[in-house]
């Protein structure tokens, strides 16, 4: 009876109709009216973020200064692609948006490794540029804890308390037939999302999580297993908030770190960033003249993605990129032109700060590993 | 095709033919002629090991005084039992044979939260009394590396790593159909058993693992993961020595810590071990008429089990014991005085023995707490 949608975390999810996963998986449509105080996030006010749950206990939170915290993770395997950063901004966003904030950042070493095979080692490196980024992207080191998986016995010790609560039918139920491996790291990425309300880190709490829309089965485990533990962890259930998935810039559904040509990451050389964005899939027609005559398909055109999810800060140049697409005006040549100097500004500006904040990176890194080393005594 | 024994190292498994393991799972009879350099060991002078894999090794590494490691661990969820008490015997035998052994003993507290629901810090106060135990049994503490599974990120990472290795259809051909959580914390038994293979421990190595029949599931899971991570890790496949099960006092298969009179505990007040004891099943007949005339059974008899593999040091009172009641000149009353002499005997010098030790274990825990953090930083 349930719809074909799939939600796979690991593999592609391919979701047409977002408003599809309010029925299926009980998500919640993103009122913007209810939530005007976060008007200033450009995914919520331009619709990337399209649903959320239990989003009301952050906006109470930020409203009468209570504490909360925001958490995602980052698996490291490569550079930042505009996924990460999308999640990445969003941290940063609710980081900032309170002075009780707290954002907590899981590097998924482990799951790296059960994934992709990758060794600690290797993904060691890959962790200090990723977080040079989300550091370049704005996050406060200070209200910031920044954690390797495999170094984390709290997450550690709670997936295994986890494993006691799950059946080998829920977790097949929720992930689809998975190999074992992912089952665990599934319950390794619940122990993220429920560390910031252990007492080590000032007890329960809103938490909320941004994610892609694929990300959902995570989010319905550690909501289960925070229900299950209301009575020794006293969890709160935690929040999300789902963005829409981006394409490829050949189109495709989703991201895939696999084919370096068909996304862009924030590592990016900037003549090679350029040429990407100029051979992206878009929305024009088969010829000018048709185009002048009919218009373009922004909805189609991952050019204009690229400018309103990414790219692009001014709503008023978006809209006029969407008009004048609309009404013929505006030629690809041209459009992607005016993309590709937006992406090549924002990775130059990105880059310059990044590379001052490699140090910062390491030293946020040791920070977390001198916390738990001192919780150890 | 395959004969009806079940090994399952969380339930009840009922051998009584032991040399259907060696066909069905693969078990090596322990073959005495082959290792005489063990014949100092009472379980493996009286037939009580009755089999092996890869014993060879460790043979090998005590001639040629060459570094070797045995290891074994208890689920820290009361006082210790007579079943604790053999894989401690051997531990302490095996270590004390080779100025190169070294022991390592995990405190399975994860496991005792996944099977049996004990919170860690419970079981983190019986593991003292536990390991006080242990040290008295004769344990080198100086030799000796002592952990808790919930401490240990190098057996946690492995499970995880593990995790990668096995499918669901895997664990259930070694375990059966058991709980997602006994799963999980069979990858942690499998970490536990390559531990001391680590680099941090010295590297690959012969590692012996002395565990009853029941536990084999174990060994085999840990040899096929051993084997999986050659080209990795350098595994040596690890060796176990395999004891026959004990039974409980009213003769049942196998000791339950559920039922106290059922079990003598190294804790058991004197008084109360002395009755017992008394009140043990016996290969007694009906009638002591009936006795003196056909003589005991003493296979049947729980009070011969504790003299053979428990009590009695001296073998050749063992073997009057055994000749004096098939013959029928030992009757049930005075053979149970005698042994529950043994019994106090024994446990009056464990416990002021053990109680001079208490400190020692919290120091063993600590230490192995600050070999921990030294190996984080």
């Amino acid at each position: 009876l349930k719809d074909t949608i799939r939600l796979d975390p690991w593999g592609a999810s391919d979701i047409r109709d977002y408003s599809k996963l309010f029925d299926l998986f009980g998500i919640e449509p993103l009122d913007k009216s209810r939530f005007k105080v976060f008007a200033s996030n450009r995914y919520i006010r331009r619709n990337i973020d399209f649903g959320h749950r239990d989003l009301d206990k952050i906006l109470r939170a930020v409203e009468n200064n209570k504490p909360y915290a925001v958490m995602s993770g980052i698996k490291p395997t490569g550079p930042f692609h505009l996924g990460s950063k999308m999640t990445a901004d969003e941290i940063v966003y609710f980081q900032r948006l309170s002075p009780k904030a707290r954002a907590f950042y899981a590097i998924a070493d482990v799951e790296a490794y059960c994934d992709n095979g990758l060794s600690f080692t290797e993904s060691s490196k890959i962790a200090v540029n990723n977080l040079a980024d989300i550091l370049a992207l704005g996050l406060d080191p200070d209200r910031a804890y920044v954690y390797k998986q495999s170094e984390a016995i709290q997450v550690m010790n709670m997936s295994f308390i986890f494993s006691k609560d799950v059946t080998y039918n829920m977790m097949k139920a929720i992930y689809g037939t998975k190999p074992f491996g992912l089952y665990i790291s599934a319950l390794i990425q619940a122990g993220d999302i429920l560390l910031p309300q252990r007492k080590e880190f000032g007890g329960p709490k809103p938490v909320l999580v941004p994610v892609g829309a694929d990300q959902d089965p995570h989010i319905r485990l550690a909501r289960d297993l925070a229900k299950k533990h209301q009575s020794d962890f006293k969890f709160v259930m935690p929040s999300a908030i789902y963005h829409k998935l981006t394409r490829s810039l050949s189109g495709e559904y989703k991201m895939s770190k696999r084919d370096p040509m068909s996304l862009i990451t924030l590592d990016d050389d900037l003549f090679v960033a350029k040429k990407k964005v100029m051979n992206c899939l878009t929305g024009g027609r088969e010829s000018t003249e048709l185009q002048r005559k009919l218009g373009g398909e922004p909805e189609k055109c991952v050019n204009y993605e690229l400018c309103v999810i990414h790219f692009a800060e001014d709503d008023d140049f978006v809209k006029r990129v969407y008009r004048e697409c609309m009404s013929g005006e505006r030629i690809c040549g041209n459009c992607k032109k005016e993309a590709s100097e937006l992406v090549v500004n924002f990775l130059k500006e990105h880059q310059k700060r990044k590379g001052q904040l490699i140090e910062k990176a390491k030293e946020l890194l040791k920070k977390s590993k001198e916390e738990l080393i001192s919780s150890l005594k």
